[in-house]
């Protein structure tokens, strides 16, 4: 990309900055903001996710949409989706990564792969941030390649809300945010603080949490519970008072939701998080025996159907927005790979937020010096 | 306990083995065994214990129960529960620990707890093995002082069977085998291959699996998924003949039941043991939406009660018979806190039949040496 294009956004940015009303006096007009599309890759398909982002630039006042991949695709797509036209721009890329691909060769491969050109343009300013819903792993490690960590991050963590028993924050959210569930699988002590830092800044300016609740996951609430890393993890984030942190928790408090933000190393979280999808299970399994067993039982589950919409709803990710990754300067939302329109439409909106509101720099201003 | 009873008991028992009948020709007849019951100490107190104790000497031909505790209680008990007095022993102990107390502090303070008692009755060869309700912690640790761990063991593993939907060797149990789940936190490569020949054994002699599907736990199925120590380990296990090693699996194949054995650390492990207890809350929940909610729910959970009831069945873990403590030369079952009579029964048959089949020969005979 050009660098006077980037400069000249670095600059509209501050000056947009330098113009925002001091909080509390009155709401500021909302400032305008784009968001990269990567556009290829996803289980569904260009369309759903032009679809997604077609439909931010009809229904918000302030988002644009930079749509990156192959142009005639995008452009196909666009003669047929209603769309704002002055809010939607095109940048094309004439390679894409498959989910099939191994992350690391195929960004060696295709150096004009979609996911790396559109890291590319939010690195230069292009865009605020970037909302992919194709290859997890390529996705990271563009971020890592072109994205800078911010200073005394370490490791990036990637995040993830699902639903709870309890809410969560103002908007008594049904859900809590995990971290980090597969970027960093080994963690240190250092790099557990940091994800509890960044957690923390998600949750409160995604969920208007003022104080998010963070934990520790461990196999104890004792502050002594837990291998080393945990262990000294507890005794630093004790010591800070920029975090509202609760000590540790266990595994049964991360389906009730004891925490706003629960925090772990990427392979704990992981498992835990491939477990959680197998809850939902437990109702298909009542349905099951009922369609198999019992003509009573088949009757109370379709009186029931209600109540299990309900747990379905409450179950179903895709609503949330996609998992962020933190840790760089940049703002990257890995929505599902199964995403339809309306989830990248939700991963478009807590992009916008997240880097309309200062998520990096709020991390950085939190974050203890190594 | 007097050597010259230990030393009685050790002749009798190997007269019992030099008489077992060749393996095949035609069944022998039951050999019979001795179960160190520590009655003190548990959610429902001593008559509970006792009480599944004294069933095991009136339904099974072979079992027979040595009590510990406090021998004023055991008497008194025994009095109003029918049982067979050729086969119940009674040893006093005076002491006993809480399920509050530290484990440590707790052994170290009550040379005559219940719990050290009977693990050192049967380290002396008084009887075959150990089941008590009591303190995890303690029970552990008094297996860790009084036993001796397998050559080639460097740590104890905590295993517990958990519900799965697909059901599990010749008796097509629907459920697994998870370790370790608390008793070690930071398992080495070494010992997660030790866990996992001991989960093996333990599964091809509890559930008559005669090739139990082994699976490390990691973050992907991929042989070079997980951090280094998961990594080295299935290394090691495919090599290993002896053993049916199927590979990764992930957090979604615990509650599917992918495996029969899952291997793991005990940090990950315990975290994810405690997430399933939260999965019975789905139930719960489902539940409490009927009733909050509307009537049409609340008719429709009535007539789905039956269907409800058998998942509550299928997860009441307490009648598989609890927890084995592996890697020592003796056998140790830890029945849940709040088990009533009937899960001390089960917990005392898989204890006889862990010790009856040989499981500290059959662990130590497929264990790599170190």
């Amino acid at each position: 990309m050009p660098g006077a294009m980037a400069q000249a956004a670095k600059d509209k940015k501050a000056k947009a900055q330098s113009k925002a009303a001091p909080q509390g006096e009155e709401a500021a007009p909302v400032k305008p903001v784009t968001i990269a599309f990567d556009v290829m890759g996803s289980d569904h398909g260009p369309e759903e996710v032009i679809r997604g982002a077609a439909q931010l630039t009809l229904e918000t006042p302030h988002i644009h949409a930079l749509l990156v991949g192959d142009r005639a695709v995008i452009d196909g797509a666009l003669a047929n989706i209603r769309h704002n036209a002055e809010r939607v721009a095109v940048q094309h890329a004439g390679q894409w990564v498959a989910m099939t691909d191994k992350p690391a060769a195929a960004l060696d491969e295709k150096k004009e792969a979609s996911i790396t050109v559109a890291a590319r343009l939010v690195a230069e300013g292009e865009a605020e941030a970037l909302v992919s819903a194709g290859n997890t792993g390529a996705g990271v490690l563009a971020c890592a390649r072109h994205f800078k960590l911010l200073p005394n991050v370490r490791r990036a963590a990637l995040a993830t809300v699902y639903p709870t028993q309890l809410n969560h924050g103002a908007k008594e959210d049904p859900f809590s945010l995990i971290l980090d569930v597969g970027a960093t699988v080994d963690a240190s002590a250092d790099d557990l603080v940091a994800f509890a830092v960044m957690g923390s800044a998600y949750a409160r300016i995604i969920s208007k949490n003022p104080e998010p609740k963070v934990a520790l996951l461990s196999n104890g609430t004792e502050a002594q519970k837990g291998p080393p890393r945990v262990v000294e993890a507890n005794a630093r984030l004790s010591k800070m008072r920029s975090l509202n942190f609760i000590g540790n928790v266990e595994g049964i408090d991360i389906p009730k939701g004891t925490a706003d933000v629960v925090v772990c190393d990427g392979f704990v979280g992981n498992v835990c998080l491939k477990m959680l999808e197998g809850v939902s299970e437990t109702v298909v399994e009542l349905a099951r025996y009922a369609y198999k067993e019992k003509l009573l039982w088949r009757a109370g589950l379709a009186m029931l159907s209600g109540g299990i919409e309900r747990i379905k709803v409450a179950t179903d990710w895709e609503q949330y927005g996609g998992a962020p990754i933190l840790g760089f300067d940049r703002v990257f939302i890995k929505a599902h790979g199964r995403s339809k329109a309306k989830a990248i439409f939700n991963a478009g909106k807590v992009a916008a937020k997240a880097a309309s509101n200062g998520l990096a720099e709020s991390i950085q201003d939190t974050l203890p010096p190594r």
